[in-house]
């Protein structure tokens, strides 16, 4: 047996809530690595950390950093990204990006590997990760596209706190347990650390994920709207988007209607194509009380899909209720996945 | 000036969460009441109640205790009101019940008075208090229905816990508690008390309000979608509905879609009709980060919307969040508002 090739990984933002994930996941799923490398800012570099049994020391990001890295896997955010991955491609890294700073650019492909593993070989030398809310929902939806005939989603979120980082989270529970023992509470990060304006996460819903668009829409439904259509091939499709923060750390769950292209199909037809779908369990057994929440999905790869009913007007349509681990199938499981496609496909040369 | 006349009214669930709000907006709003009595079950006879300085004894309800009682507040959940409200007719008390028992039977008017007042005229001794995310929902979609008109909503639910009554409100802080500490937690009431399963509430979703119906949509998805063409008089309606529990004790909030009948409007049209309907507020500016929250619209009477959106597709669909408190609006304010219509407008008698 010939001796596995092997690659150098940079993980960028190595410190935070995803960039922690995709270290785990490389470890536990044997990704081919001969040496790793962990960036981070100045701010957490010298940080030690253990991979394979061995202490890495966390290096800040700079752009001599990619000097010998194959893959970098990139998880600090837009303005790192913008700034840094043009460098690491210019010293021949791919890079595989989980911010929103290059998703929508013509030359960049947004991949989920179950729907279009096929864009990845287009590749320019960066590769977008979608946003965490897209991927699980076109993770479900593209096996019934493809079966049927998808031409409307509306999606209403329901989405965790870890998608805001680590920091978020702890805002979430220091302000449960202010307002569990009558103290007050005290908003610093959410909904948008950047905006004018915070508000209590815990014990409470805010309909704004990232800042708001001029039409109304925040920068969060817009990406699900947009990716969504990107991902899936298709303008012409019809998403419409209400992203909503909810008080828990994981998982993001989605109440999804969806109009077929077809007349005529039964919820089992929805079942047959979910229950053979890649990455996707079908958890539906409404006698049995059978269905996903953020609970049951942590931790897990999968997208889970429940609660799928058809409507009681429209004979096209269909409402499914999608549940993912937002940090691992919406995050650093589909960067890493990514990577995987490129190095078995032989994809990583340009 | 003559003097005012005064009703004996009883509160049949004094001790529980709506009961007690009742009580409490009787005395707010100097609701007309010669002699209050408060009833309950067995279990919390005896207790001692205050009202307008006074203290009254609670009392075990049983069908003589209607006697000589005008207004018959009914909210003690579905079996009582279905045992105990037809006595209370007989002995020729006007009976509000706030349970599902009557919601859908042809003979009894289901109301929301800022939507169909006129309804409580043909009453025939009882008159239902429609489901609390049912109430919100129609208060604000009415008067958007009155003006451009509405063929299709479809709604997600954020839903509090105190709709599963006071022992779910404990048992999620005392799961939240537990969860912080690092503790097992324990699930005994939510999703449904009498459903065979249990799950935490704390710090998750769970996408099963009430139990299931055979269409695999749940009986609370069900009274939405029923309710609302009732309330509407509008059996054409298309409504569909996905309804979910999470972590917060106060206020509903609802993701709603609607198609108009007519092309052509924009969000200022949908603002303009909602500034001007009563018993709604509309909170939308985005650029300044206003819209309604659960807690912002907890202990408020009124129904707040925001999030005002043109959908991006159907030049008919808009896109609304739709926030009360479901113990206020959704139950026990609406509730006296059905009374305070009775006596003002002399409807009382049958």
């Amino acid at each position: 047996m010939p001796e596995q090739q092997t690659y150098n990984v940079a993980i960028v933002g190595a410190t935070g809530a995803v960039g922690q994930k995709i270290k785990k996941i490389l470890e536990d799923k044997e990704f081919p690595i001969n040496e790793l490398k962990l960036l981070s800012s100045a701010r957490s570099a010298g940080k030690e950390e253990t991979f394979r049994g061995e202490t890495i020391i966390v290096e800040e990001a700079a752009a001599e950093s990619f000097e010998g890295v194959d893959i970098a896997l990139f998880s600090a955010g837009g303005s790192i990204s913008k700034k840094l991955a043009p460098e690491a491609v210019k010293r021949g890294a791919v890079v595989v990006d989980n911010t929103s700073a290059f998703r929508m650019d013509k030359d960049v492909p947004l991949v989920v590997p179950e729907v279009n593993p096929e864009d990845i070989a287009e590749h320019q030398g960066i590769i977008a990760n979608p946003n965490c809310s897209t991927i699980q929902m076109v993770a479900a939806l593209k096996p019934i596209k493809d079966a049927y005939g998808i031409n409307k989603i509306i999606v209403s979120t329901y989405q965790a706190v870890s998608g805001a980082g680590n920091a978020a989270v702890e805002e979430l529970y220091e302000q449960s347990r202010d307002y569990l023992e009558g103290k007050e509470i005290n908003a610093e990060i959410l909904p948008v650390k950047g905006d004018k304006k915070h508000f209590p996460i815990a014990f409470n819903a805010l309909p704004q994920i990232d800042v708001f668009e001029d039409n109304g829409f925040t920068f969060e439904e817009m990406k699900m709207i947009n990716e969504t259509k990107k991902i899936m091939h298709d303008e012409a499709l019809n998403v419409a988007a209400t992203c909503v923060r909810l008080p828990f750390a994981t998982s993001h769950a989605e109440s999804v209607y969806i109009e077929l292209d077809r007349e005529g199909l039964a919820v089992k037809d929805i079942w047959k194509t979910l229950e053979a779908a890649d990455g996707v369990i079908l958890q539906d057994n409404p006698q049995a009380q059978e269905y996903p929440t953020p609970q049951s999905a942590q931790d897990k790869e999968e997208v889970f899909v429940g609660r799928v009913r058809k409507d009681l007007d429209n004979p096209k349509g269909f409402h499914l209720w999608v549940v993912s681990d937002n940090l691992l199938k919406g995050a650093a499981w589909n960067t890493v996945q990514i990577a995987q496609v490129l190095t078995e496909r032989g994809w990583l040369k340009k």
